[in-house]
């Protein structure tokens, strides 16, 4: 820090059939961000969405990344589900394969994984669990990014296994002194440029006022904002307009950052 | 006709979870067939017996399918749903797009896609479909082999877009005088020797009797059987055995038949 | 005709987990209703969800009515499923069964049965089926109405049974001369006040204007609206208050129309 | 103890469409057993196979029983889904219903409730699930029985707010010192006779020895054992003949002991 380039990334393709969960313009949010986190069909999403997310995330040059999550489409994938590490590894395979194939078919690459919902914080637990999953990626991904929090077991082990790595900073949600987010289910609606401010700062100062009134040391390399935060498009707006008057290029993260390997996909 | 070299086909991996249809010993199976056809979670599989499914086929050398179906778990795929050919597709990319990174996580290829039951029915008759279907093959698959029937719009319009193709004779199925396959849904213990001598001709001399007692003349790139024939296993390595006693060598279809394309996938 | 009493029903409880089809205000809808099609978890709806919903109802005075669908969530019902008879009807038995568990837990009666969708449009052109279907319906609930379309198996055979039965008046809908509804997926909104008078019309002569500019006779006991249908709501309260002005009482079925058995539920 | 009479149950009903969890032959195990948790739908089951059990049943005079699980068929209900008590008990609330809808087609009552697997495991841990659970039974079948564990909190909870209630004794499992059963993934086979002298030995004496080798007091009013288990219906049988040889009645729960309320269902 600070950083001449920073990715925005959202998770898209939250809907079913005709199932929605928020008011979300996929269309229109494509064109403020730089990597998007597609539902793969066990939390969210299915076929049909996937191909239409996929081939628009493709005609904007935004990233494409899997969004895998636990089978639990009436809990959205907020539902921790017991497994063994490799069954649930097994069906991230599924997810990211079928994600993978849409990518194929429209001429795109997978740029990144980005497990979802308590998936996500399941893994940043369980080093065991991210163990499997970073051992999957070495695999089957070798150059793909993995997204994930700082204070993490992913983090951590994809760090040492040498898989690509992207620590998120999330611009609609609060930190707290220990750097974890502090999680508010009905938030209120974030004032857009309050919050494009605060990106702006964390980009060039590596720094984020908490909860309790201090600053503290963050790292990212992605920023993450939640299309059904109310507000949501106007708010990722403000936050790329300022970022680019601020001189950051906003760009998928396979733009900004160095790939060690270049493995055919 | 005659044939120096066949393929047998079988469909694999059809269980769910602790869910089971058959007795079917998968790892014996696969020592006597050359190709696997591998249920892809719709109307069967799942993502722990995929990656074990995958695993045995690559060791032992099997020529790996995806075997996608109708979402109909309830069903086993067997009943059709109305769709449009776009939604349908979708889910056929879905599925070969997961079946397909577990042969990447276990260092193989996809060789070939054979629909399952009602959609492989329902692709047989239905031209715009089979049209969207090669249409996504010559995209995504441009070098996998179609399983299909000879009396089929999948087969017909495989051959004019220019994909891989593979018809298959079914070995423990009667054909009527007009060359379909006679379902009988509780069908008799059938006799392994009969079976391997019917196999046996069919590649000898391109002929098949028929119900109604006469000749016709069948061709056929692949052998096909069912893992829940009663005795399916004692009838295959019957097969197998007689057809190699005759000279006919057994490999996969990406063996026997040259490739036009190797576009990487 | 002219009646002194009518139903108005609407299909409630259409969501699962977080997942939306509208922004429909269920409890605001039943302030206008008095009969509410509750979704039973196969084509929408989740136990959650039919709990609030049915506890709603209760608390309205709203007649409760079980709404089966075809299995078939990412479609919404809306796509025709292969099935012999039998096999349909035991997915309705479930449904029913779910559904008025709720109703029990919440001190209620199931007043009525009006099968969704897809497998309303069935049982309307499929005989068998709405044997197999009437038969059910005298055998678990005599006493219980079927909701159905005047010109259909199902009110035809109900009738003939003996078994409760409602034609249903489509105010959001538009008639050709054959007392068919004219589907349009995507309608223009509807003005609220011109379907209010055409059923204040349609109560008190019995004749409907096609979209061919004629009047026809129409027969009905129920009024049917789409809580999906754009400003549903505001059509809804209108409707309602023109009924009332015009001396026509609203009430659940059970209410207006005398039961012939009342068999113990 | 010393009994005259006692239930033995049964879970049948374990299959899904064309898909087997074991050789069972439910028909024949009906008329070895009293009572029958038949499955709902969620871990395993499906609409015609509960028609089918209920049925069966209803025809062998067995007592009929709703068997509950977790919204999981590919883990078997086996897996434990986190979940608040309120949104648990509404899934119970939807599989009671749905069974119990079978019982009236069939002209059968719920005699009881057993959940399933990871739920039965869960509320005899869980207080506040066990309460939830307790609330629903006396609100929808307050002269139906639960079945549990001695040593549970839904046995305890259940006693406390006169929800008729039963503990089973498990016929193909052993006891360790503390009164719990020892899980033993794959069991070698039982002896049916061994079993049998086990179980008659426990009816007279209220005594069971335990794998350290010692006896401890069992109290309970059901046998279980487990249709899975290898030689399931031998041992059943042999279980069946013992008891009768030795004087002690095999009947339903709800035919040997009286139930306080009569509340009409």
């Amino acid at each position: 820090m600070p950083v001449k380039a920073v990715d925005i990334n959202c998770d898209l393709g939250e809907a079913f059939g005709p199932w929605r969960l928020s008011d979300a313009d996929d269309a229109k949010l494509m064109q403020v961000i730089s990597s998007a986190n597609i539902a793969a069909g066990f939390h969210a999403g299915d076929p049909n969405l996937m191909d239409t997310t996929v081939r628009l995330a493709a005609h904007y040059g935004v990233g494409i990344g899997a969004h895998p999550g636990y089978r639990d489409l009436q809990g959205f994938g907020r539902r921790r589900i017991d497994g063994a590490s490799d069954e649930i590894v097994n069906d991230v395979v599924y997810q990211i394969g079928a994600l993978r194939e849409f990518a194929r078919r429209h001429g795109a690459d997978l740029q990144h994984v980005k497990p979802h919902g308590a998936l996500y914080m399941e893994l940043a637990a369980n080093e065991a669990l991210s163990r499997s999953f970073i051992k999957l990626m070495r695999t089957v991904a070798p150059t793909a990014f993995v997204f994930c929090m700082d204070i993490s077991q992913t983090y951590r082990i994809a760090v040492e296994a040498g898989q690509p790595v992207i620590r998120e900073f999330y611009a609609d949600r609060d930190y707290d002194r220990s750097g974890s987010i502090v999680f508010t289910r009905h938030g209120k609606k974030l004032d857009a440029q309050t919050v494009a401010e605060k990106v702006v700062r964390a980009c060039q100062t590596g720094k984020v006022r908490t909860v309790e009134g201090e600053d503290i040391d963050i790292e990212f390399e992605s920023i993450c904002f939640h299309s059904d935060t109310p507000g949501a498009l106007e708010i990722a707006s403000a936050m790329r307009a300022a970022l680019i008057a601020s001189g950051i290029r906003i760009a998928p993260v396979s733009e900004i950052i160095p790939q060690k390997e270049q493995a055919s996909q």
